[in-house]
């Protein structure tokens, strides 16, 4: 097909086409005169890929360029290809500057990890987050809100267990691969958005006056 | 205390406060000479807030101020307040074109939300998020994880109840809004850390080479 074909189908508009396969995030069209290209299933594919994670995830440009070429490397290891996906969203979140409580967050954390059973790097971006995110809670008089950690790991646990299985059920390893760094990235969307319903939904039950 | 002080003990750096002070977050403090104020405890504790929203959170600046105009109003309902909260942390997720798989999708979400006994307001941001989301998965082909779609809602509302209980729990009303709105926000980044971490340490058993 051509451009404006992969833009109708896509929805995405051709100067935006035209910037991703400048930045390279979209392997070119085969040529089929001096100034037209072809596009096939896998350019829509990828297209509508970049699109989820830009607008739906709000990944950075740059950090869509590293996720794409952690599922096209035949050759990283998938666990390694959860870490690149992990690196494009997490640094979006980091406190700068340190909090009173952040070496009593950081002993918590590391308690609740080995509770769970949890083995994670010591320099996961993710760790650095939670342990931020326990010490706020803290320095903001919550406490009563992380006492749910527990509950929260153990929900966590669950479907993530479930995530991993049938990411392996794919049939072969460049679907494994899409899937897990699609399903790490835009099930945190999902999750996200549930919650958020589930909230308005509970609270209206719960909080709202019966007048 | 000075400003210098309240700069010391929060951690936030003296123009920053004053651009707090300008923009209204912070309200002004007690004018003890001319040219000097004096701040007290709640100064603090509202800069600490302010922090976590914009760095650990990272709500846009106007975003934080309907966040802290919903904790401070003594009339608006819970429900409402929540929804602030809600309206803060969304909009930075959308698409901003149709898939072709969204009325499927808006459908298939309908029919969760019924399945679970949810009852939300048609124009939530999250409902709009939630079904671009599922749209997403399934323009991509990745029906295999749209399917714990059940099992994400079922651990979501679990640990939804748990917060709304604690949150009713607080003594005055002020501090049930801002454990609200603290829970809502600071408890998304709080989820998301902790199944990246899960994420991690499953995948390392699972899908790392046993080379």
């Amino acid at each position: 097909m051509k451009i404006a074909e992969l833009s109708r189908q896509s929805g995405v508009a051709v100067p935006t086409i035209k910037y991703y396969l400048r930045e390279g995030l979209l392997p070119p069209g085969e040529r089929s005169a001096p100034n037209q290209a072809s596009y096939d299933e896998r350019h829509l594919r990828r297209l509508r890929l970049i699109r989820a994670l830009v607008e739906l995830a709000q990944v950075p440009v740059a950090g869509v360029r590293a996720v794409l070429e952690a599922v096209d490397s035949p050759t990283m290891p998938l666990h390694d290809q959860i870490g690149a996906a992990h690196r494009a969203i997490t640094p979006r979140r980091e406190l700068r500057s340190t909090v009173d409580t952040r070496a009593a967050a950081a002993a918590e954390v590391e308690e609740l990890l080995t509770r769970r059973g949890w083995s994670v790097t010591a320099n996961a971006p993710a760790l650095a987050t939670l342990v931020d995110t326990v010490a706020a809670f803290r320095a903001l008089g919550q406490d009563h809100l992380v006492a749910f950690l527990d509950s929260y790991a153990e929900a966590v646990e669950r479907f993530t267990e479930l995530e991993i299985a049938a990411v392996q059920s794919r049939e072969t390893t460049d679907q494994v691969a899409e899937s897990v760094v699609i399903g790490t990235i835009l099930g945190e969307t999902l999750i996200s958005s549930l919650r958020l319903l589930a909230q308005e939904s509970i609270s209206a039950q719960r909080l709202k006056p019966s007048s």
